[in-house]
């Protein structure tokens, strides 16, 4: 480590918290348990770290679950509220799992704390105009027709598997707790907030807040709160050590340290797949852009401390 | 009001949040607005706030939901993670309706907050050993013993309308992130935490945390709150206006000002309802016998801004 104690902001992906097939409450704590063990060196160096983690496969399961029983005293609740849900769940899990790790390191005046956090979204921004995030359980056609009926929803044909509500994916404006994590961040706790890239609300005229069904980046959430925090470092966590160009070509490179500018130009020349890296580059260019003396690194969770001292994964300075 | 700042910790009884055959995700924001509009007035003389919350109606529709799919892909979660849920789900609710109020009236540097709170419980708790809160759906007798069988349930049956699975109701020892709370509270931050009184768990001779199946007296989880935040004030919010002696009887007598040695004779004479007056009438004792100048307030949401002045409500002072 070089000594400097950093503002580092983790964005934490789907496998950081779920190996695919083993859904249960103790092999996805087990999982977190495991992954804090990987970013504990973070903390002991001194950084002040921020997590953000996605919450897909979870809220995926509270939806399920909502769905399954929908009665005027048992209601549904809509996607909003299983967002916020899942930041308390997910939440739980990995302040636990941090708890455990400095207990058994011995430090035992760290603390770690998770906060329900409401991220502005515009309602004119262009996704509301075309839901794309597919939700929920599948439908038949005929069910299909009827939750959009009833319930107003947008359903599209998911690749012969059935029909399938879709909800917008609009960029964050504002993460409305902000100054309250970074009070917690410069005293020195580690604060997981964010999760699923927010509980996505829409800001009145007036300023007051409702939430609204969509999905957040959570990417884009931590690169935002990054922003915010004037973090020097956002760790993006994903399955692979590095962004890669010419993917599955003869000529396939991974990407170091690089500029900007040059991802920029990576990015305009479609080197990047939508939907999975594109949106991580993109997250990274957009922390960058917003302050000097800022570094977004993608990398994996094994390569987390290598990358953070400039030996693995892709680093893009601004 | 008396021009004196304090810190009032205040527990939200189930009908701050849900009215009667109200269940749906917008009945029940609504409820939350309006309890929040009856605290408002708290904070605009100054008093810095935490908010403890029931979470009885809640966790208890997230777990028949929960309960309603129980697949390996999609297990039904434990109480203790239903727990962790509510806290998300009604802080998300709480902290909103509180932004909301603070921007229209102007107070814009004013934040709220919730926070994902584990409260220890101890494995040698009585309450382990005899369970007795009803929780989930109703079985029949076969089902009950499938799942006593299957998953190791305590089931009892409930006044004949059929099979429950029962959990413990251990007493909190501990609230794990109150230090942080604290720091938060201190500074101004509206703290929405410690819902449902905290997720329970279990702490190893390692330090080391792990969940457990049960379910904690928010009141009491409020009084432990407010004495590690070294409060002056617990306010406990049910829907009467004062504790009642002799009730139902031509001398029944609404308490007022009252010592806590003077309660504590009217405990001991079994004035108050198992399960209902009764223990908040004790956690009230339990906050008081933690300090000098303490006083610990039974009324209800109408009631808050006169019981704090001295002008309602039933007032026991340490």
């Amino acid at each position: 480590m070089s000594g400097e104690e950093k503002i580092i902001v983790v964005a934490l992906g789907g496998n950081a918290l779920q190996k695919k097939g083993e859904a249960s409450s103790q092999a996805q704590q087990k999982v977190a348990d495991s992954t804090v063990q990987q970013l504990l060196p973070l903390i002991q160096a001194g950084h002040r770290v921020a997590i953000v983690h996605g919450n897909g496969p979870q809220v995926g399961n509270i939806i399920l679950h909502e769905e399954a029983i929908n009665t005027p005293d048992v209601p549904s609740l809509p996607l909003d509220d299983c967002g916020a849900m899942s930041q308390g769940l997910i939440g739980f899990w990995l302040q636990q799992a941090f708890h455990d790790a400095f207990t058994q390191v011995g430090m035992r005046d760290k603390f770690a704390t998770s906060m329900v956090t409401q991220t502005i979204v515009d309602a004119a921004d262009p996704a509301f105009a075309n839901p794309t995030k597919p939700i929920g359980p599948f439908y038949s056609e005929e069910e299909a027709k009827a939750v959009t009926a009833e319930r107003g929803y947008t359903v599209k044909e998911d690749a012969g598997r059935g029909w399938r509500r879709v909800v917008p994916s609009p960029k964050p404006q504002e993460i409305v707790e902000a100054p309250v994590i970074k009070a917690l961040v410069d005293a020195g706790v580690l604060v997981i907030s964010t999760g699923g890239g927010g509980v996505p609300v829409l800001k009145a005229e007036d300023g007051t807040l409702s939430g609204v069904e969509a999905v957040i980046d959570k990417d884009f959430g931590a690169a935002l709160l990054a922003d915010k925090l004037g973090a020097d470092t956002l760790l993006i966590l994903t399955s692979v050590d590095a962004a890669k160009v010419n993917f599955n070509q003869p000529n396939e490179q991974a990407l170091g340290e690089i500029s900007a500018e040059e991802l920029q130009k990576y990015i305009d020349d479609n080197q990047f797949a939508p939907g999975s890296m594109l949106p991580k580059t993109q997250a990274a260019l957009k922390f960058l852009a917003g302050g000097t003396g800022r570094t977004a690194i993608i990398t994996s969770l094994e390569k987390t401390a290598e990358a953070i001292n400039g030996a693995a994964g892709t680093r893009v300075k601004s």
